[in-house]
Parts: C-alpha cells; structure tokens; sequence
C-alpha cells in the first residue's frame, strides 16, 4: 500500500492522478495546508521542505518520497508505466515534465498569488506573472499542435503534471480567458479531463 | 561528441559542471540572452522553452533535451554516474534535484528579479521572496545536518543543480548576507567549489 500525503492544490493532484492511472492501491491522508498541518514534525519527517505531496511506499520498506516530479518518476519506474525506459522519447517525456516542474508550475503558481492571494494588487508583479503565463501557454500550444500527448504520441507523467495546472487556471485562479487562442491546449485539456483515472485523482482528497 | 547550448547563468552553468563531473568531450554554442539569442528559430528547434541550456549528443542521433533538471538526469544514465540506477539513493537525489528545479531555482530567481534586476523596488515582493530565499537555506541546512550531500553519503547530480544558485546568490545578487547562521550551508559551498571540475564548469561559457 501507498500512502499519499496530500491537499486541494494542483501539485496534490498530481499523485492521485497518478497512482489513479498506474491503478496503485493507496490510502489518503489529508494535510491541511489552511491550518499548518505541512509543520507537524511528523509531516517534516517524510517531507522536509514542509510540502504537499509526499508518499511512503510500505511495500518498499516505507521509503518516502517528496516533490511532485519525483514522485511521478519513482511510481513510473516502480511500475514500468507511463515513462519509457530508455531511448529518445524517455527524455522528451523528461524534458516536458521538468518544464512542468521548474517554469509552468512556479510561474503559474506566482501568478495565482499576485492575482488573488496577495493582500494588494501590484500592476508590476500581476503584469510579470499574466505575462509569462502567456508565454507558457504559447510554449505548450505550440508543442501539441506537433504532438498527441506533450511527450509524443503517448500519455506520461508529464501530462498527468501539467493538467492539474491548467485546472487550475480555470478553477481556483478564474482565468480561463487566457487560453483563448490556445485552440491546441484547449482541445488537450477536454482529452485528458475525459480520463476516468483523472476524473477520479481530481476530486482527492475528499475532507 | 555533445553540443552544450548555455550562457553565464546558474542553470547553463549546472551542465558546464556536469559535464566536466562525468568527463564527457563537449563544445560549447554561447547563446546570448542579452542579444535574444534564445529567440533565434534554429535554437527553437532544440529548445522550445526558448531558455538555455540544452544540449545536442551527436552520438545519440542528434538527440536533442532542454530543461537542466531532465538534461541531468539524461547525462546520468547515459554515463551510469552520480545517480543510482534503482533503490531509495536513487530517489533521495530525483527528490533533492526536483526541489532544486521546482522551488529553489524558481525562488532563487524571483528573489533575484525584484531585487536586482527589477526597475522599480516593490517591498512587498522583496520580502515575499526573501523569506522564502531564507526558508530554502533552512530546508538545506536542516539536511546539510544529517547528510554529507544533499541526496545521502555520495556527490550527485542534485548537488550540480543546487551548487550554481548558492553561487549565484554571493555573486551575481550579492545577498551572501542572507547565508548568515547557515553553517552547514557555507562549509557545503566550500566543499563543492573545491571540486576541480566545479571550477572549471562554472567558467563557462567563456565569450
């Protein structure tokens, strides 16, 4: 069994989305990020940098494992699915889920608090970040106007990290205008909704 | 014969040192960000993001990867050094490197954004990003306590992803102030700019 350390943020759904589509048996255990659960020295142990998700994998002698991309690289290679193992198209679905990783999600995620967390409005910063949104959706609407799946013609982790992001701009940041003209990931976010394995992810955890 | 697409920057310097760290022949292409290089279409074609570094590897048929983090990991397996092949040390240096990629790196260069190279001073985001620079630092101490290298008892690849960025925060943004109380931090920079492949990695580009 898997246990998944996770909230109802988009680096959460990540992992269920994930553990949904390899069909890993896993227990939820929420950690409510509105009420500083991510400090408790229980939490830290697993997950130093005091994030979710985390996951101990008691079938391999309760390693744990934290940060999202790790995650998705350790469930595919646990299971031999969803990233190939060798070859030209394991580093495409490498290249793009480290894209994922250390520009879409950050930015996005930079985006999302000067637009509607941050106590001001700061035209500077809201211009910066709705700016590189932009240019990120441009990057990544340009790859699927070549590409099935970001990675190629299979589904990977790399998508099962970039579609809970685009949820996200949708739902929490409430900014679905700026995809329009992205017909590309438009037509790839409705494909990869349609998955009943992501359907299922998305609602997780349910508290 | 490897091609290393890359500038002066903490990200391009990561795989200058990796490089080196794996002793594999390699000619260096300059992309000069300040002359928009990175928007040229031939570098499109290899890097999509329009971000350096990325790399070309001549005896893998041309196959081009972008993004540090998964240009690592492809140098790592090509070479069976730095990265274990399986097992949880395998996945206590993917977990460090994403943290790199995913937080710290991301962090690292908002901190440097608005207090560096912004036009305007904005004190609400340059204490937002100096608290999290902090917070990174503590995450990297509290481990640098328990652990000779980030990702357990052996140099990796995860310690080529952090190493740049601590530089980069003494050099180019001037803020080694913010490494106060960080002992295990400081001895750690020490111990890895002494590493003759570091100093030659992080030469480079030479232009």
């Amino acid at each position: 069994m898997i246990n998944l350390y996770t909230w109802r943020t988009p680096n959460g759904r990540k992992i269920s989305i994930a553990l949904e589509e390899f069909g890993l048996p896993y227990t939820v255990f929420p950690i409510d990020i509105s009420k500083n659960e991510q400090f408790a020295p229980d939490f830290l142990n697993i997950s130093p940098n005091n994030k979710i998700p985390a996951i101990v994998d008691e079938e391999a002698g309760n390693l744990s494992v934290f940060e999202s991309g790790a995650i998705l690289i350790y469930l595919a290679e646990k299971t031999g699915k969803f990233l190939p193992a060798s070859g030209a198209a394991r580093y495409k679905v490498l290249e793009w889920l480290n894209w994922q990783v250390g520009g879409m999600g950050p930015m996005f995620g930079q985006f999302g608090h000067f637009t509607v967390y941050a106590p001001e409005k700061i035209p500077y910063a809201v211009e910066r970040y709705t700016g590189e949104v932009r240019r990120l959706l441009g990057v990544l609407d340009k790859r699927l106007s070549d590409a099935a799946y970001v990675g190629g013609d299979d589904y990977s982790i790399a998508d099962m990290a970039i579609f809970p992001w685009l949820a996200g701009l949708t739902t929490g940041y409430k900014a679905e205008a700026l995809l329009d003209g992205f017909n590309y990931v438009q037509a790839y976010i409705d494909k990869i909704a349609a998955r009943p394995a992501v359907g299922r992810g998305m609602l997780v955890p349910q508290v």
